[in-house]
């Protein structure tokens, strides 16, 4: 095995394609596609990270109104993901451009992408400086799942969820499951 | 589509299954799997966080030593990861048991793990307290890649990598390439 040095950028994979909405302070919500949602805090409290660029319209509609909400994508929906990546909403209104749905959340003024089998309604904790990006905070204040993802005890069922990974520039599907925590101990 | 309200944990998804490695004060490396590893900062400078809790060992060795590298794996060596993941570096020698082979770093002590194609020697630049969870952040100081994941130009090949992905308790596979970046404004 030959190692090369290369130059290092945006290194750390897999990471999801999130679409996180906002609203402007006349309530028409926005969208942006990020790679850089991140669990912070998994259980007491459940706090996510998000990283954006200060140039972004969402940074500035969530550092203004104090809240946001993470929806994650299936595959279906790439293209309405790259293209919320790739335009700007101070332009464009990203819901009609994109054709994906809002529908009302229940803590927070932006709205849950319908299209979406997860989504988490965040109240924003603190944003800070980190080099290129800033990390924004948010506790998740309700999460909310389609029906068709859970188990009957309630539980979400990953080969359901389609889930859209980034790496490198490049959307990817999952493929299978390898095992799972603790499988090792297991016996397996 | 019809929506339920569920109780959040971990709920950002897909992430790596990283194994970050790092050395005690006597010289002897460790291994620790982790599902949060994020990019922080892209490219001016490149940052990278984890999110490790307080009791494991390698959040020691990694406060008193200040710097670590991130392992990216594949499914090929998944049972080493689960084992990294569920025992502790305080009582066992994870190379030995996991039989993964340390190699040395050009920057940093802790090692280079020579079955990931993907390696990033990391100076830890601060520690903050976040829930349940401590965020390192860590400048990437260099990275090495595999000779046979890389085209002729250098670029990483996502469909070398055969990456790890954690997804609620599950590691899975990639599987298909659905698009890149900016792919909806390229005429596709």
């Amino acid at each position: 095995m030959s190692k090369r040095t290369i130059p290092p950028h945006r290194p750390a994979y897999p990471s999801p394609a999130g679409l996180i909405t906002s609203v402007a302070p006349d309530g028409k919500p926005n969208i942006v596609t990020l790679a850089e949602v991140f669990n912070l805090s998994i259980a007491r409290p459940v706090i996510v990270g998000i990283a954006i660029v200060k140039s972004r319209y969402s940074h500035e509609l969530i550092a203004a109104s104090g809240e946001f909400v993470v929806n994650f994508p299936t595959t279906r929906i790439v293209g309405a993901v790259d293209l919320c990546g790739t335009i700007s909403g101070r332009e464009v209104d990203k819901f009609a451009a994109s054709g994906l749905t809002p529908i009302p959340a229940q803590l927070v003024k932006a709205p849950l992408i319908a299209e979406c089998p997860l989504n988490l309604e965040c109240r924003l904790l603190g944003i800070e400086e980190t080099g290129d990006h800033d990390l924004f905070k948010g506790e998740v204040l309700a999460e909310h799942a389609d029906e068709e993802i859970l188990d009957e005890y309630g539980r979400i069922q990953v080969d359901k969820l389609d889930p859209l990974c980034y790496l490198f520039g490049e959307y990817w599907s999952i493929g299978v499951k390898r095992g799972w925590h603790g499988f090792t101990k297991s016996g397996e």
